[in-house]
């Protein structure tokens, strides 16, 4: 899930500067009236890999907001004092009281992650200990508190340069420790043990932003702009609560992102706040997407050969599979025209059609609106050793749904946990589960759009609501990069398929999919 | 927990009758508008104590409701078909629609229970279930859905009893299997296993109702009734919603009790259909205090010659306390004028001033207000080793602030997770916890108000609160009722003491504490 904050995102000493005098004066706007109005508690934590600057970025806080309001916690080993009461004594002591803002470092999340990246801790252990951050996190939560998790993150190499980085300078490299290389060495079992708690703690009342690190001028302008949009938002509702229908001096109503990195922010290009409700794209804001190579291509013989040994493979491979019993569950999402259809229409040759089923999915039907939304996908589960193929999925609530606004904030929010829940069940259970993403470039979609329309057989397939998408396409992009963030667990992660060129694309697909059932078979087979 | 529903209660042919034709009439009515509204699917589980009458009651409420809207389920193995999908997939098949009422037979909690009882999983594995089974039902509940739950109770006599009575009748015999005396056999393991169950799933959205199976009238009149409790509240809730401020036909707004013996419901006397808010006492309700022989007594000299005895032992057992570090917590509460105070006076002459503290608790001051209600408690935790008293304590969010309104139903509610939590922490940690309830009867508290009035030095401490309270003698009582159903853990019991000899009662206490302290000392030096 932390490959979504390894985009390279930076901004210029020019951009930061500008940005920050805004920034600033709102904050401790925001802050005056939070502490005036006494509304709630605020709790911002920070954690993540050591030097993604959560250090830093809680000092570039203090001195950017009112520090006689603001209350900093970091933790090292428990005192005599706290080793004598349970561990959570020395958190609760330490909780801001209404109004105040507290900024704690790692805190609660430090043992847990730590304990099991070095082996010391069994998952059992492990997802104990997350019960407990989640009664705690909830129960200040359900009483009113702002709850802020900012998870810092930087990729192995990034590390690496950065600890040699501070070594070589004589007045830094004190903060270079042999412990710190210890944990770097073990840098990928302290990602696993983190994404499980982040995932697990991800609630919709106590959410986690994932923060790129990496140029920490960006990182602590993406951060501050996170806590001024939540404390807005936090001040609006309270403002509507008290039926004042007087607007708040000096605030602006923000649309909320899930997405950390987008700085859809407080200022437009002249450094005034704005007065109406839209927000303004301050940077060019980076998703996941951004970071792919849309270029690679296949030749149309390559293409054809290639496709015929993959069928040849796959059709092997399912009926193997039906023997052993192992299901698969394939997931087509991306934007239209992106080529799902086609992908799955290669796959389909190789299939035997007793035992796989193409589930297409568009608006559910009214059997199916008056339950849960995830009922009518529990409903079409296969059988051991049949192959269901989604052509979209349950990630229409986070997708479709968010953006036109048929599920409420709260809903898509904590979809994300219900989704991670429902394949973790999936995955469990045996089944083999790949989700696919297809992409293009919004230029790539209007060159099939025009396509289509010229080509009689494909005429139907293009609506008016296909243009109506389109025209939101960075809002779709946006929930797509949340989703891929929030849903993407070391046991059912996204495929991101480079889709501009339908022949590598299918190719892809095929690919990945065989060596996933190939996977399943070898670990029930061994 | 269960004691609670070991009262005896009891239903006679006739007023069951009476009863009946207006609840079934009423739940009718209800049943009719939640299915032309078709405003959320209903959950109602059925789990408990083999015998207690689950099945029972579920044939009744299908002979009193319409049986074309009713969905029941119950469970045997798993077929071939769920067996080839997640566990979970079965219960997801089977949930009602919008407007229906899905009667679910244990369901999702037979195995859990059962597999914990016989020892097949560990308690790290019962957690992991118990985990998934909150965020299914979670789920549904954040989705709309109305999740009841009933825990059927029986003792393990009454089971036993209930069990030879069917073996003797040669039409009924066969419902008595070989399994049933195994399950029997395993009572004691099965309640353990069980409670720990009920107590982690009794969310504020999807509660528990422990139900006293021994008389069947009684409790299936129990159970209509608390469904038709909640089934008319989510009705008056979406009619709230709606603004429609016409009043509904043939429905009375009842007052919620989260006690399910507490019958105040539904119909008048006469039988006729409320048309206030006041609910109507049907039954003389039986609390767990009506359980309580108050007439133990103990006379001078010998309550001379314990109290001594009692104190020496409490005095050495408290230094030994303090060298291995076990700090004592005791929690007194009990309604006005029970002797708490005297019970604690008791207790200090044995006490060192250097490791003990009395903390009386009356409403928050300012700066507690500002924080989580538990907040002011946590600061208070005692070092390693130190006894703390706690005069009246974090119960009042479930005693006074739920009678007097100064919390609202959902804060009261999730009150009894949040504080089952933060004892198991206190547990977990080491130290020994006791909490004393101290029961007086009506009539015995009346008496000890004028002497107090008479007695000069002791005028003080009657106020016109003291009064207001004893008023609400039936609501106190009634919350207290559910706070030792919902918050004795087998680790933190609630001591319930008779009251009204002051000198038995000083006795009961000490010797509790005592013998608290020495189980204490004793697992650590083993």
């Amino acid at each position: 899930m932390f490959s979504t904050a390894e985009l390279g995102q930076k901004l210029s000493k020019k951009e930061f500067k500008k940005i920050e005098t805004v920034l600033r004066r709102e904050l401790l706007e925001a802050q005056r009236q939070l502490r005036e109005r006494a509304l709630t508690p605020v709790i911002i934590i920070f954690a993540g890999v050591d030097g993604a600057g959560k250090g830093m970025t809680v000092n570039r806080l203090n001195e950017w907001m009112d520090t006689r309001w603001l209350i900093n916690r970091a933790y090292r080993e428990p005192t005599d004092e706290e080793i004598e009461r349970p561990e959570f004594w020395r958190y609760w002591r330490d909780l801001p009281p209404k109004g105040r803002i507290g900024l704690f470092l790692s805190a609660w999340y430090s043992k847990p992650v730590l304990d099991q990246a070095y082996g010391n801790t069994s998952i059992f252990q492990l997802d104990k200990r997350i019960d407990r951050i989640l009664a705690f996190e909830n129960a200040l939560a359900e009483d009113g508190a702002l709850i802020l998790k900012f998870w810092m993150h930087l990729s192995r190499d990034a590390q690496e340069i950065r600890y040699k980085m501070l070594e070589k300078d004589p007045l830094l490299s004190w903060k270079v420790t042999k412990k710190d290389w210890d944990h770097w060495r073990r840098y990928d079992t302290f990602i696993a043990a983190a994404e499980r708690v982040v995932m697990r703690t991800n609630m919709a009342n106590a959410k986690w932003t994932i923060v790129e690190g990496s140029d920490d001028k960006f990182s602590g302008i993406s951060v501050a702009n996170t806590i001024l949009d939540a404390l807005r938002k936090q001040l609006d509702k309270s403002q509507e609560n008290n039926n004042t229908t007087t607007p708040m001096p000096n605030t602006t109503t923000l649309t909320h992102s899930g997405n950390p990195q987008k700085l859809q922010s407080v200022v437009n290009v002249k450094g005034k706040p704005q007065r109406d409700n839209k927000p303004v794209q301050l940077l060019s804001s980076k998703t996941v997407f951004s970071h792919l190579d849309m270029s690679p291509c296949l030749n149309k013989p390559d293409y054809k050969l290639q496709l015929k040994t993959l069928q040849a493979r796959l059709n092997l491979l399912h009926r193997n599979a039906l023997q052993i019993g192992i299901s698969t569950i394939v997931i087509f999402e991306g934007p239209d025209a992106a080529g799902k259809g086609g992908a799955i229409r290669r796959m389909i040759p190789a299939l035997d059609p007793h035992i796989y089923q193409v589930l297409p999915f568009a608006a559910p039907t009214e059997e199916e609106r008056a339950q849960h939304y995830l009922w009518r996908f529990w409903r079409h589960l296969p059988r051991a050793g049949h192959v269901t193929i989604f052509d979209r999925s349950w990630y229409g609530r986070v997708l479709v749904e968010r953006v036109e606004g048929f599920a409420t904030e709260q809903e898509w929010c904590r979809a994300y946990s219900e989704i991670n829940d429902f394949e973790e069940q999936l995955v469990m259970q045996g089944s083999v589960l790949v989700k696919f993403w297809i992409h293009i470039t919004k230029k790539e979609q209007l060159k099939r759009f025009k396509a289509r329309q010229k080509t009689p057989y494909k005429n139907w397939k293009l609506t008016d609501e296909d243009w109506r998408n389109r025209a939101k396409w960075k809002e779709y992009e946006m929930a797509a990069h949340d989703m891929v963030q929030y849903t993407s667990l070391p046991t059912s992660p996204w495929v991101l398929v480079e889709g501009n060129n339908k022949y590598f694309a299918r190719i892809k697909v095929l690919q990945t999919l065989v060596n996933a059932i190939e996977k399943g078979i070898a670990s029930v087979v061994s």
